[in-house]
């Protein structure tokens, strides 16, 4: 599965290269027999030794689709699997492992990986490199035909019988299919999984018949309570809210807010919390903006509903508020991992954003932010729409100084992940810094009342005055994982965590 | 442009072959420069000698874009294009004619031409054959690589500036963009021209900004009066109401009558007399349809409004009434001539069809229609969704006996362009011929009160009684353009007319 000829990062800059995509066969049908009630069956029908299979993750921890899916593959003594969702949860490590150890599973390519498959593939559990890859990478590598998919399972909450499906109706719904609709256009098989088989034809249809060959029928898709579970509380803590009141002067004194501007929020209570403030700053100076990006929040698509976003193009939904509303609002607008995120694109939706607003795990005096793995050297994260969403006009960092006994602002991030040329903002409890390439930021940023600003190694040597200075970590060798920058080269390695 | 290994029509079955699909070349940017205004720049920067053009003809006989285009490529001094639009309307008639004769056009694929350009190549005007081929041809051959298509000039009603467009909205709407979708899918270069100009972004998007190399603002891209003329008039003619109340009597006799049957009704008096006589005959026996497939009227989509159609599929829409209706009713679904109709697919649309009326200029005694040519062997018709929508498993060719002096029932058509083997029923005014293959239609059609059923070759006998039999035509050997049935293979030539 993994490329031979691997650049290296150099540059932010995509440039304007002539690229030929890749196409899928097509195994032409009437569609009339699509239908099946045994995975088994799909499975043995689609699936041989040496394959690349994929799964999308929109229904988070809520997911039943991959292990019911995967303990069939393991079971049916396929072996030699690359495996490239657009990302693991949580719920599917232990499957994950047990499948890298039956041998099923030996490359592996996502987003990225949390908790106890974490630990095993930084530990050496896994021969190969994990390739961890952005969303808007993904969907470059699909088109390029860098991931070549031979069969994707894709867990739908309602399809009709010859395929055509999309995330909004039935008891397990996500929203926005927007990373599967990739692997639904160029997948050389593609099986639907879903516990509501509705009438024909299904509208709207994300999905569609002429990409889809086998519905499968199962008990349930999904756990509806935890597909929207974690991600989506309102802050009360005092540090995220002083934190969220500066990312918000920060926007409001920037350049970029002014009627039509648009933005990117994320997840996460800090980010919950500026949507709050940046509405009542719309308000104050009646300013709508011409969209919202990203993964959404009940949040913004309230601001939709208020009038105070024009349009919301939805990759994918955090919460059933969210999911909710794209069915009822039409300017909330579904889009694929392409359209919001491929850099090698006649234009994605993250060219044309003025203001993102992303976290971090570490972030380093070069601005280099990781957001892949903790300061003990192990992978607890994914790349996500970080490297995508940092090519706005105005991409702010909100962290803070330090977490627990953990320094956030370090000399040198553990994984570079997304590269500082990218990042313009870093907000912490204390203050700012301003990248000083954006000498314009620096000019409207740097008198805002109750927002200090540092130099980034003021803010470091802070961080290291609270908490003192870690012992390094001890890596072997090894590389267990590979980090790509959002045009395929790569950016850092992730090495092998000596215990 | 002309593929060499052409294979003649054997059979309406498509079976299972496996296809490799093919995709377009992508000339990456952040799509901040897409916008100009002028039509001699873009196409300065995209059109070269003997490269592969298309256009669109959702503006039907209202279209100025074709011929804004036309005009400065030729200008231009371009040579050796194949022209390959959805089809050719009248309006673009002069401009194509110009075009061959400055050497500028040198091969054309299409659905079909009529007027002063049908007989300009029929006389042989044009060196190469011309190719016709049906809509669901057109998406297959797109999709396969047959048509390649270089550049796609695309006129949309709205677009913003990085190329998100509908048809739905703006002076010159026209509904679904369906044929047009395959061109923004698969052309190398994708250049939309619109007069109205929108804030970004612009949903819905039926068109992408991912797809779109240029938006060029012009003045006017259609006369709205004339996109929806001429079709979708209601008959008062008697015999017209006749066969249309035949058409009816066949549908609701036949055993696909049931609740959640499929119909497409195509566009003309007739079709829209069937439809008003279906829509009494669903009410009364409590039927409601599953889907409306096609071109779509207006009086389908009150059909959908009524609650007796439950979803409206639509590829394109006949008059302002449909296409107002597709933006404001969520459950009439725009589809891609792919989805319509390509054969080469995981299931068309067409391949769900219960019911289809299509029209004919000429039917034989093998029931092979011709929709292209007419008694004098001049090219006057197009293929359009005929030999796709004939999958149906009731397809009812609905004709007059007679036209003036010219028989509709023939020994052996002019030209083939739908075999026999896919039609069930032709519905004249004196009464109505079943295909003797389908046996079960025989035995459920044959006592309707008021429908009289004949052999076809008694419907041909009736015919020439009425006129007399015609001069045979007379041909030269030239073959001035070739049919291909739907899975691209040769059913029939034209040959050039002697005068």
């Amino acid at each position: 599965m993994a490329k031979l000829d691997y650049k290296p990062y150099t540059s932010t800059e995509i440039g304007n290269p002539e690229i030929q995509r890749v196409a899928p066969k097509v195994h032409v049908s009437t569609g009339n027999d699509k239908v099946v009630d045994s995975i088994e069956d799909v499975v043995k029908a689609t699936v041989k030794d040496g394959m690349t299979i994929s799964f999308h993750h929109h229904f988070r921890n809520g997911d039943y689709v991959f292990n019911k899916v995967m303990r069939v593959i393991i079971d049916a003594g396929i072996k030699n699997l690359t495996l490239a969702p657009s990302s693991l949860t949580g719920v599917m490590n232990d499957m994950v492992i047990e499948a890298i150890k039956a041998g099923t599973i030996t490359n592996i390519t996502s987003s990225g990986m949390r908790g106890s498959l974490g630990d095993f593939v930084s530990h050496g559990g896994l021969k190969n490199p994990v390739i961890f890859r952005s969303h808007g990478n993904r969907a470059r590598a699909i088109e390029h035909g860098d991931i070549k998919i031979d069969v994707a399972f894709l867990g739908v909450p309602n399809a009709d019988k010859l395929g055509n499906a999309n995330g909004m109706a039935g008891k397990a719904v996500f929203g926005s299919l927007g990373y599967a609709l990739m692997d639904a256009q160029y997948a050389d098989n593609v099986v639907l999984l879903t516990d509501n088989l509705v009438d024909y034809p299904n509208t709207p249809a994300s999905i569609k018949q002429t990409q889809v060959d086998y519905v499968v029928q199962v008990d349930e898709v999904g756990d509806p309570d935890k597909i929207g579970s974690g991600a989506t509380r309102f802050t009360k803590d005092p540090k995220e809210l002083k934190i969220a009141g500066m990312v918000n002067d920060v926007i409001t004194h920037s350049p970029y807010f002014k009627d039509g501007f648009s933005f990117q929020t994320g997840s996460g209570g800090a980010a919950l919390a500026v949507t709050r403030y940046l509405r009542e700053a719309m308000i104050a100076n009646k300013i709508t903006a011409s969209f919202a990006l990203g993964g959404i929040t009940k949040p913004t698509t309230d601001l939709l509903k208020e009038g105070l976003v024009r349009r919301v193009m939805d990759v994918q939904d955090f919460d059933k508020g969210a999911a909710d509303s794209m069915q009822s609002n039409p300017n909330q607008q579904e889009i694929d991992a392409s359209w919001y995120a491929d850099p090698d694109n006649k234009g994605a939706m993250v060219d044309q954003l003025d203001v993102a607003i992303l976290s971090a795990l570490e972030i380093d005096t070069k601005f280099n932010v990781n957001v892949m793995t903790g300061s003990d050297g192990v992978i607890r994260g994914a790349v996500g729409g970080h490297q995508d969403a940092a090519t706005s006009k105005l991409t702010i960092i909100s962290a803070p100084l330090v977490r627990g006994r953990i320094a956030t602002i370090v000399p040198d991030v553990t994984t570079v992940v997304t590269p500082g040329d990218s990042i313009d903002v870093v907000v912490t409890e204390v203050g700012i810094a301003i990248n000083p390439k954006r000498k314009d930021l620096i000019a409207c940023l740097s008198n805002i009342p109750g927002v200090p600003v540092f130099t980034i190694e003021d803010l470091q040597k802070l961080a290291e005055k609270k908490v003192g200075t870690p012992k390094p970590l001890e890596f072997t060798d090894r590389t267990v994982a590979m980090v790509e920058y959002r045009d395929g080269s790569i950016i850092d390695e992730i090495k092998e965590v000596k215990d």
